[in-house]
């Protein structure tokens, strides 16, 4: 199968980062197809970004030419996957649910340890949507902005532990990775917890391949059908008077 | 004071309406300053319609050149409220946060009557984040797409009688218009229904104003203080490098 | 307009201080109606307290003879809106109500700040009646009693500063003044902290004059109809026989 | 022992409904001494009777001369029991909360069948209080008034049986009777209906003699403990200067 | 009357000890009547001891010939209540939610005071289903083995009165002794703590007996209906493949 | 990988039928290991079927002496799959929060339609433990036993279909499937309804299969590490005086 991967901002190396690990994280046979947003944030760090995000991956989403089975949206704690979900016939799995039900099935209370403490209540929010949040422990925060996770992997997995530790200390006993594309932090979290670590990349990768091996795909009978036609004006492109779907 | 009032889409005779609304409930003195978003839908009755709007909206906030001294958003349900708050340092007010609050004053639980079905979940979504859901009875739709809705003012206002009934039958007490800009609709539902008749557009106008009056605006200590600058490629422009308050 | 607005409890000198926030805070135009209860406690801090005061205000305002266009009641987390929401046609607003709906509009999450931690489940009471308790991060107490809150207002002030300081590091972004009359304390703290501070007073009346404004006004279709007409043996006076609006 | 019971209510013969009813479920050696409130509305049936019926139990308790081990409030959703937990060191159990909780040994979920639906929004918020209101399936109202309800007890009893039995259609399997002092109607429910009936002065009076014996009575560490002494001008009498416990 | 009083493990000592408390609770001509499980684990510390318990109480219970009035289920968090409530028409009284129901009337907010950490999540799951979670303020563990509980009772209940002030530090006003049993440790929290300790065993004994006298018992007509008749292979004895009520 | 499928009743067609859906759903190289409890009910429909079949299929994963990579459990709404997160180094996947989990990614809001009433407060407490039930749209039933469930396929097919459209009436878009190893009634109403219809067997093996592929497991550090080493009599075999892991 054919998953496309969609970065939720404009920076080319985490796209490449980000499908890495989905590779690494797929079954033989499961091909992916990189997606980076043509606009929007080189990251994501406010409100401001994500919406501008959502916007900006739905529509490159929107031009994507060639056939895929199913949708991962790489952006933790990012707007946008309803939309998706009305826009594409394939099943479509965000990292942050995605990492949040699988690691409900790990332990009794997940905590999510991230970047910027700014962007916890934009996590809680899309937490609270998946329906899973009365299992979050809390959203931890190392104050290291996105694009500064990998400056030196080392110091950041030493923040992410400390903060992992805390979340245990308060009653969490699995840790979600609050952001994308980090294998090299994933593993030495991996190395230095004692408790599970829930990348939300591949999290999503094993949920889209589950979902299409069981011919499972959104429901279109309510809120996720596909958008009315009617005339949008998108950014860098003609007026569109057709339908969408 | 100026209230800026921009429309979630780009249909100008809705602007117009809106802010005809906007300036009959508006004090002497106030001023309101039409915003249409020079891209997006043209309504919004869909998730990808609604992040679609939200990003446009945005980037028309900031292009504002003039000054003004609150925003109001004038879209029911929609998405955007939380990245004008980071953006901008007046206060803003959303109209469906606006008629949530007001009709919590006005009664024991309300309803929110709408155009479209599918919209439902995106309207909860946003009342939910109001603190407010609790105290809703429900979102009752009269299946009429937005554009539609001033096609037949009597029919339509027969429609929305007929799901408010059903609200009020189903325990609510107070009814919120689930649309902005339809003044002759909210003034024909007034005459008709014996309950509080709450129209966003004229509730936010109200709370901007007392807002303003009172010295407050939006915390800027947390997840609302301006997005951190950074590298932001915006539709129809050239990148933005700078920050962005 | 006119707005009657209460004071909790039989001291005079608060209604008086109480009643110039509400003047500072209203338009042009808008007259301000003291009312002191004829009985009760001279301050409220506990159940009992707050139910007597319950009684009495109801009690007062039916006594009122003058006509008047909306009701602010001044007691914070004080028991009574629902009865005066009955016995009234015109608009009803508790200064907790007001402060609470108008904090939602500035931040994520507001905190309250008071008197003595006794009243904190009576206020929290009050708050979850409102529907906002979720958007509320704590009620926190200074331990200083109502009628000592003037003693030294500079000695009242830091106290506060030192709550509101705990209640912004335990998350909260927006500061509720758990009391009214105080605009002393008011100012010395907004130019103090540097989160928004809102006082319910000046809420209230912003809020009174809002729905006065928009022709909103109680719902009387359900809970909030007049009492029936029945025999009431009232404090100070003849019994009543006839009904009461 | 001895356990006062209080009216919400000025009618006497209420009271000694109510009072029969408490003997009739006291074991032997209990004994039930009767208490009338001096003032208020010979019935409650609105959130303004409730809030008045408060204060004239709360004054009329404290008046009490003769000494007792337990307080039974028996005004079934009406104000008051916080602060009666304020002025005495021995148990008060209102008979709301007790038929809620004996309930949830009973069944899976219990519903409310009461007088008037104008009262439902009322014993909601004291149901709320008392932590148990995710276990109740809903207050089903008769539209009876509360001193219409002895005229005729089979008609009563036919018009409760049918709520009583839309509460169990609509998955209830315990019924709480809404109200007090209807020993006649609770006889012909339990004969007619195949679901426990809870009646609140039974069970109130069954808890109190349970927490008397096991020599437990409310905690006075925090929101309990006895109101603060200061100038309280109560209704009927000279203001008290001193304490209140 | 008779009460069945089953220990939740296989530890005669225990229930011995048990029904020294139960017996001390109960009125003059109640009678105590213990129940042992015939298998199961010598001690309730983990999911899987107490569905093993669960299961060996059940069948104990049914192998029980002599009649009995009400059961009373001493195993604090422990599960099985709704199994009991299926196959005996008395009523069944666990001491888990006896505790909750009878501190919620005592205070604002109470506390379980326990052996292990490991057993919260367990004790949690069981306060959930009485309805009364939101009024727990927390579950502290000694971390002290059940069956090490009465090694050192000074030392045991000094532990837990660490625990009772943390939890009255964090807002509690009532204590819940999360173990039962232990008649001495309960006396000597009694004399420590200035807030009042319930005891689930004499609280569960104290509703019994109230729930026997009104004459109220499980209902029959939903959930709590006998179980279907059907072939079961119970431990240590034939097929049973009739009904079981 | 080697997935051990436990069957939570002693019928072994029906763990056949559960195997072979199993087998369907698994990728290419899973091998899918049967369990039928060797004591316990022949199914389960009743809060007692449902704890002694937790405690019979605990002591049967026991003695499995053979490796394998997970457990799934399948029995629909049944207990136990916590004692097998302690009991086991292996990820542990329930049926019920399987299904519920991948529904959550397929539309706003699922509903359950099962057997028996009776069932549907089980599978609610076995919903509420995964964090998905303000997900849910409610548990539908058809009030089909489950031995009857294959008898007419057809005839089930269509009862289930009534309910699942009753669910959608309600406002559900997703159904699960309430019961296991019905591949046929799965196959039929995929082919009759619009909506997404998920079987917890085939969702259980796919989520187990991803877990293991990503090197997670249940969390050790805190309720689910293996329990105590204690003397536990165990049904049908000598007592266990060792540990259990």
């Amino acid at each position: 199968m054919r998953i496309l991967v969609s970065n939720c901002n404009t920076t080319e190396a985490m796209t490449a980062a980000i499908c890495e690990q989905a590779a690494a994280a797929a079954r033989p046979g499961t091909q992916i197809v990189p997606l980076t947003p043509s606009w929007g944030p080189e990251s994501c760090e406010s409100w401001y970004d994500s919406f501008l995000s959502a916007a900006a991956v739905l529509e490159s989403v929107r031009a994507v030419a060639e056939p895929f089975d199913a949708l991962v949206m790489a952006g933790f704690g990012e707007h946008g996957r309803q939309g998706a979900r009305e826009l594409l016939d394939v099943p479509v799995v965000d990292i942050t649910e995605a990492a949040a039900h699988l690691a409900c099935l790990l332990g009794d209370r997940y905590a999510v340890v991230t970047s910027l403490a700014r962007t916890a209540p934009i996590i809680e929010e899309s937490l609270r949507a998946t329906g899973t949040w009365e299992r979050c422990g809390g959203v931890y925060a190392t104050g290291i902005p996105v694009l500064g996770l990998e400056d030196d992997v080392s110091e950041t997995s030493a923040q992410f532990a400390v903060q992992a530790r805390r979340a245990v200390a308060g009653g969490a006993d699995v840790v979600v990775l609050g952001c994308a594309g980090l294998s090299g932090l994933h593993r030495e979290l991996v190395a230095t917890l004692d408790v599970p670590v829930v990348d939300g990349v591949a999290a999503a990768v094993g949920l889209a391949e589950t979902l299409h091996g069981l011919g499972l795909s959104t429901s279109k009978v309510a809120g996720y059908a596909a958008p009315p036609a009617k005339r949008r004006v998108v950014p860098g492109g003609p007026p569109s008077s057709g339908g969408v779907a």
